[in-house]
């Protein structure tokens, strides 16, 4: 069966026709205006309406950010959207006049899902996806099931407690382990040691055209492959506190592989090396757990688009 | 279908015929010897002989401390008993000489899945139970299933980090979960205050007749219900940490209901209060995330026998 | 001997004569632009001479906010002037023409210096003052001796690290004692409560017209001295952090007191309380080491003027 | 002057004459019974008539464990001793009916004199001696003056806190630097690691005859000097310790110098090149602040005996 997946952003929606081996048949996309709800609504028809056109659909999955509730049908918020307690898959329905399935899920439960259908965890059936990006999302899949929790939100995981009185969180909670590992962390870490510290940083100055607050994720990697020394500490750190975090996780979930994504992970080794020795030393109980694995996501900007589809079907 | 459940401790072995509504229609034990590896398979094929002669098994499940393999058959590691990767479920079935299933659960998977069926939280899909014991057991069980992780080893729920660098743990680790909330984390922060300040633990020395060493979790609990203010304070710090771990697992998990049973359950709102306002004041995007009930366990000393067999029957 | 006091702010320049019982005969001030460097040498020139016109003059001290060098001549940091390692003592006394001799202190030393000679502190030799406002600022009496330390910047004491890998500080590093128990850190924590819980926050908002980004340390100790649960368990908070710091202190310094300055002390009790209450549970080998005392600083605005005054003379 | 220095410990009493260059011109001793406060008052009283009958001695100093006065006459506590509020001063200048005056000095005060005046500091007017052995004891001199603080207990600078809730302590509180640096808590983590990771830890048992119970610090200092990556680790992590407190304490005191002594510092730079390279990385305001340095004790166990010998002159 054919499927419809949509991955709704803040500034564009993209969508696909997703086969059942994970392979995406058409894509189209639409910028929208984020300040709208109506225009995030329309573009979000639009795509649905073209694809359909051409191409029997069974389903068609929404990949929304934001708390998506358990009946998979509605938005209760979302950071970068207009929505707040938005029954997204009901304005959809109505607008396409469809019997076709609708679902809402989760945009990072919809990319790790594709992970774990069809790409680097398509192996497993029990995995937990970290995507490092301005924040820390994640999917957990245990036992082959997407864990959803009472009320959708389950899969936080950027928002598990790592330090006690740690750093302030937008959350309002204070050490939650997106402040640790994101590519946020990573920038405001680098640009307190350029602010601070230039004699330490100035490969990283450079780089930024001699401007701390101009450093970026980028930059960090860049020099770190380069040989400089701060910008492989920095992301060594990062890299520290994925393999401490994730140790807890594997407490409470037990999985086989995490699953790696987002924009830090280009950073490759200098991220997963010290994670996976983090890890290792942090794993409650080791010589009797096996380790975890640790993999870098294969599914890239496609994710969000295999897995919303797929999710539909089921 | 009546099953048999066999919950294994370091001491004893009780046993029991469970009906599918989670009563005990029977029931046996028999004392072991901890050291001694056969007087532990032959104590389990002992009671199911006895059991089976009055009934029709049909499943038996046996619950045993430790690491369970994930295909529900051998016992990894356990603390308290003296097996190794030991074949629990292949001896019994071969000494008992029968077709009927076996299957082989952790004791706190099998107690919070009693719980889960038929206690307090029979009417919820999505729970979380913790067993505040000498450690800090527990069991997750999300939309209606257990969730046993790639090794069997998940829901190990005590070794999830709260401190980094914190309190030595058993499991090699530092800052875990259990030596904040469990019982002889209790123990250890009313003995080092009678220790170091006996002008402040007056009645907890009196109850524990003058030694600092012989102050118990009951004499904490007593004291605390007749008002002491230490007491009440060193309870109220365990019900602290339980709702601020509660909260990351919340992150992760996204559960309706937390369990909270084992011999510190016995403190009741003087642990349970504070663990729900914890709870509330650090449960990440808060007004978005519905909050979590923490309810007292109802199951009892027989929630390890009903769990294993009703586990059996699935 | 009469000596005149400057305390150079980012702002103004205040200035007095001080006798030898600390009570300022004469006062004036100057308001400067501090993007100017000379503007602010031309400032403290200024007042110097007109309080030397009337008044026989025997000693002049300079209280500058920054790293004051060992030798008390240069400001070698200060992060709210335009001043480099400026010979500040050097270009007042070319100026002056004078052989008055002329010294440069700390701003917060000098005003600790001024509690302990005239003000809470008089009747001890061993006092920390915390200097609770925008940052934490401090200044240490030892044995009746202001300590310097080798390079002039001892009592930074706001850059104690409380929290590893806690809150981002201004200095570079991580968990510095001054975010937790700053004005600022109030109105963080205020700030967050109120946007991510308004519920919670409502009498908060309404001080501060509806707007969370609006709430200032003011409304706050506003709100808590009308009862509110809110704002009291966040000044409470303040506290909390000041006790659990000065318990460490203590360890190092043995002090007979503690004399708590800056807006925050304005919230008295709220704050005060709380402060000793955790200064008790905390100190190390509590039965055997006296505790220090919990004191409000007496010399309100005129601190830095007195201060570098006394000092100047010494 | 010569002076008599006398270093009381749990089971022995050393004492030596101290001429003013710190040279100890004769040296006796004597074993005492620990549980017998008598036994250890005669002791005393015994080394300091051997010693005065052959030498002219114009001062006693006496270096005890534990708390000692500020007026240096009476032992508060002591953890090795008999003592409670001991007039310690009083009985030695009963007994020995001389005019000679005679004061008691704690003895880890009295071994830091000994650097600063005859050792590794004695070219610095601000240093602080860190003493990593079974805890972590420490001296600190400000501007060429020994901090006593208000009750005679300053510098107990092992119970500065560094981890809120960290590792227990037997002073009552958790998170004492001493659970981080001292020989203890090297021993502990060796066997902890040991115990859960034999795999990791083949050369600590093998040095240790099979048995981690029997891991001691000697083992880990000859394990790393050998290459062994897990007894470098743990000699690393006990470095990086000693520097991030000693950032903590550079904001304080602003010292020029820290002396490591004690029986960890045999391990030389396994210890001293982490502690360096985390205290500049965790120094406050480190572009401004210069780096204070680090360096081995220089006196060896003759410190207390010159330290209080010399203490007693002024």
């Amino acid at each position: 069966m054919l499927a419809i997946g949509v991955d709704i952003g803040g500034t564009k929606i993209a969508a696909g026709v997703v086969d059942d081996e994970g392979v995406i048949l058409a894509q189209t996309r639409r910028d929208t205006d984020a300040t709208d709800a109506h225009s995030v609504d329309r573009g979000v028809v639009d795509v649905c309406r073209e694809l359909m056109a051409d191409h029997e659909i069974g389903a068609i999955g929404l990949a929304a950010p934001g708390f998506v509730s358990s009946d998979r049908a509605t938005v209760g918020f979302t950071p970068n959207l207009p929505w707040r307690d938005h029954d997204l898959r009901g304005e959809v329905a109505a607008a396409l006049d469809t019997t076709v399935p609708i679902v809402v899920e989760n945009d990072a439960n919809a990319a790790g899902w594709a992970e774990f259908r069809f790409g680097v965890a398509r192996d497993v059936e029990d995995m937990v996806t970290l995507t490092l990006g301005t924040g820390l999302g994640g999917a957990i899949v245990s036992g082959g099931v997407l864990l959803r929790g009472r009320w959708g939100v389950a899969a936080e995981i950027g928002h598990m407690r790592v330090v006690p009185d740690g750093h302030y969180c937008g959350c309002g909670q204070n050490g939650c382990w997106e402040q640790y590992v994101s590519g946020s962390a990573l920038v405001r870490d680098a640009q307190a040691v350029a602010q601070t510290r230039p004699d330490r940083a100035q490969r990283l100055l450079e780089l930024a055209g001699g401007k701390w607050r101009k450093i970026s994720g980028h930059h960090v990697t860049a020099a770190a492959q380069e040989g400089d020394e701060l910008a492989i500490g920095l992301l060594g750190t990062i890299g520290r506190w994925v393999g401490e975090g994730a140790a807890s996780v594997a407490a409470l979930l037990d999985p086989e592989l995490f699953v790696v994504g987002g924009g830090l992970s280009a950073a490759g080794e200098l991220v997963m090396a010290p994670a996976r020795e983090a890890f290792a030393a942090h794993l409650s109980a080791a010589g009797y757990h096996p380790e975890a694995r640790f993999a870098i996501a294969a599914m890239g900007n496609d994710a969000g688009i295999v897995g919303a589809g797929d999710l539909a079907r089921r």
